[in-house]
């Protein structure tokens, strides 16, 4: 993807990092206070961009205003967030354990942990979001509410509406008095730049959110690094959604109604698409393949992201169709022109499913594939088949629920989010989100890319032994002067 | 290090992983107070062993049998800890978002989030530690204690010790009726071996304690594997001190009593051990290099773990003490032979030290490098030229730190633990230790090998989106039934 902005070579790249590493340590010095004014700056200075900005990245991206209304929203709500979390201020983790001068055989020293931040940040964002995921999205987001400088690769396939992004960051540092480099921006669609962001000395941490083959590029990448960095890359995940019989039996309309919505909500192009549906065979099934099969008729093509994505749709989708043991393929009844996606849906057996790992594939797009299972073993059997996800789904009544208890085990095991009776598109941004899962949905389970927690993935803890009151952060000393939550000689406390 | 055991083939080790992975989903449906009962019984079983366990390993390390009956205590309390860790529960850092229906523009769903553990944990034993870092040492206890089989790689130096301790575990197993492979053991002196234990599918993590070298090897084998794990290594450290010119004036016979201590506790060989010391030069610096040197005079040579560590000692020291501009050094006034090391300091100044990227290596054992600097902001530069550090510790008077703001600020960026009139050596388990630090201390800063934090490295969150309340784990519940601390809705709360 060509466009007119310069290439950074990998020199140039490697004084941005060190740019980078000098404004984190300037970064470090100012206050909660200061940081949290500042991510609310940037926050106002994006809704400052108004209407220009929505137009410039519906144009680069197909992506109607509505949706990129909603998705500016969530964006400086977002970035909102993460400057409450700074006021806030025990994201810390602080924790405290008195000395105990008495104890035998030998005394305990006072001891007090809290979270500090790792260093310059280099972000890659999403395609698919141009705002949440990208320059001031995410990763953008809880890096600097964590105390990190970033570097951003703008993403070749919406770089103006990221220039105009950056442009709005830059005006926030300025007016918050921030050290200039905090926020960098590099445009640039050759994998040396990539490399170079990765390989940089000065790096402390990687996040990136697409496809699997960047996702892994960058773990290589890292991986020739001389000191080892944390990568989280977040990638593919087809979010098996499981239907169970009594509920096909009793609200098959709804469900259908409910999943021809998901799976064709902003042209499937969502890392949370349902993109699997299991199933056992019988009349609730039949039925409500050829509901859901209706409700995707009626869906008319849009326009996807851009041609790449859109080839990719094509290729990938038609390789999946074309599969031996493919029974049944269900289509938008309106045929798609130009780089617009055809919703689709096609039904499979699971025993076919699992001798073909083609099907296991993502499709990315309004695709999804429903395999018919024999009986609840082969269904558990086909689950297990896949790989990590960032979600899973059941679908189910009271009644299910009971009658599938070894089912719901599995559940958790292979996602991050395990949702019950709803749709996997939709992400809320809070403190018990989970938006991460097992490899290869992403490349560290033990994190999140969204909610407060997401800033978990750019720090790490300090220890302080027997420090002078005075000297110790303000998280740590005695007092509790900013009023945070503690564990404190094992109790939460203000 | 060749001895008695089998070498397992990598055909055997996938077996043996295999088995792991099997009996880790056994191990998840025992309930926490059955994984209390189980690591409790580990604890007795070890204790039941008696003097021949100090005994073995007192032949095998050369480690005198007061500090192996401290290890023992510390290995069993450790196991103890996390017995308790799963009883009060809290561990799993439960956190619940309610549902807010009329929320607009969209409601908000029930969200509710909490810690399971990865998969089956390999881990790498260390030769300093015959008990507290090895066979049944932090990493199997934080590792059971977080719910996942284990799978230890004994060390070949205490490979005896490592099977008296797996035959303790076996008796845990059955006494406990836990899975029989929840904790396997092998031996095996190759690469080879180590390689398949962290490349085989089943592996979910790697823990490891030991040199730079091995802790980098086995990040690298994990770089080969198609799906990507986590990889803690912790590895050498030389943890800077700090004696600021205060209180070398007011303290210097009891800083040298405390440091030629420290320096040659267990013959050095700690991983905390106070290799690298900085103070600006002048009258109190000699004074007190004076009086650490007739204390390390004082001080007799002792054995070292095994003939491998000593040599390396011998030549790592040697290659140390001949390089140009070291100005003094001083040793034990006793000769040492056999595999004994002999306790050592030396003098260098600032500018030599700072040219020269040999001084800044590790020297495993009773030694330690005193960098002669002219003033603070020469102290600083050579702060700041040496790598990450487990510790990093100064020693001060309240005259001393309102004096150098700048050099304390710089402390908790190189190091997971700053300790202020201390010595390093000396690790407390508790909930705000952390034993952990930047590359090259670790590989991963974010995490700490001690305390019940430790635990954090093997495991992940999920969250449940909607899930009816009896279908939820019971940390999560509405009722909080195990009395847990959650953060519920933005509150601690039990």
């Amino acid at each position: 993807m060509a466009n007119n902005f310069k290439e950074e070579s990998t020199k140039e790249i490697n004084i941005i990092m060190q740019q980078s590493q000098s404004a984190f340590e300037a970064y470090q010095k100012t206050s909660a206070e200061q940081k949290a004014l500042f991510i609310e700056a940037i926050a106002d200075e994006i809704e400052a961009l108004g209407d220009a900005l929505l137009q410039k990245a519906s144009e680069e991206t197909n992506l109607p205003l509505p949706r990129l209304t909603g998705e500016r929203a969530r964006t400086t709500g977002q970035l909102r967030m993460f400057a409450g979390m700074l006021r806030e201020g025990s994201w810390v983790e602080a924790s405290i354990d008195t000395a105990l001068p008495d104890r035998k055989p030998l005394p305990r020293p006072d001891l007090r942990k809290m979270l500090v931040p790792l260093g310059p940040v280099v972000v890659f964002g999403a395609s698919n979001f141009p705002f949440a995921y990208s320059t001031a999205g995410g990763d953008t987001a809880s890096a600097l509410g964590a105390g990190c400088s970033v570097v951003v690769k703008a993403h070749p396939a919406h770089a103006e509406t990221s220039e105009m992004v950056y442009q709005a960051i830059k005006k926030a540092i300025v007016s918050s008095n921030m050290p200039e480099h905090v926020f960098q921006h590099v445009h640039g669609t050759s994998f040396e730049s990539g490399k170079a962001l990765v390989q940089a000395d000065d790096t402390a941490a990687v996040g990136f959110t697409g496809s699997t083959v960047g996702g892994l590029a960058l773990l290589q990448y890292s991986s020739e690094r001389k000191k080892p960095i944390p990568v989280f890359s977040e990638m593919g995940s087809i979010n098996p959604v499981i239907f169970l019989p009594d509920t096909l039996d009793k609200n098959a309309a709804d469900l259908a109604v409910q999943y021809a919505g998901s799976i064709t909500l902003g042209v499937g192009q969502f890392c949370t698409n349902p993109g699997l549906m299991l199933a056992i065979e019988g009349e609730g099934l039949d039925n409500f393949y050829k509901l859901l099969g209706s409700g995707i008729e009626a869906i008319k093509p849009a326009k996807m992201l851009h041609a790449g994505i859109h080839s990719a749709y094509e290729k990938k989708s038609h390789a999946a169709l074309e599969q031996e043991g493919i029974t049944s393929v269900v289509k938008s009844a309106t045929e798609a022109v130009d780089i617009e996606a055809q919703p689709t849906i096609a039904l499979v057996s699971a025993e076919t499913f699992l001798e073909n790992h083609l099907l296991h594939e993502e499709v990315f797009g309004p695709y999804s594939l429903m395999v018919s299972c024999k009986d609840e073993q082969e269904l558990i059997k086909v689950l297990k088949s896949v790989s990590g996800q960032l979600t899973t789904t059941v679908m189910g009544t009271d009644e299910d629920f009971a009658g599938h208890s070894n089912l719901l085990q599995l559940l958790p095991t292979i996602a991050g989010r395990v949702l019950f009776n709803g749709v996997p598109t939709g992400v809320e941004v809070c403190a018990s989100m989970v938006h991460g899962g097992p490899f290869p949905a992403t490349t560290d389970s033990r994190f999140t890319a969204v909610g407060v927690n997401s800033a978990k993935r750019w720090v790490r803890p300090v220890c302080y032994q027997n420090c002078p009151d005075a000297l110790l952060p303000l998280a740590l000393q005695q007092a509790n002067p900013t009023n945070i939550w503690r564990l404190f000689d094992g109790e939460w406390k203000k």
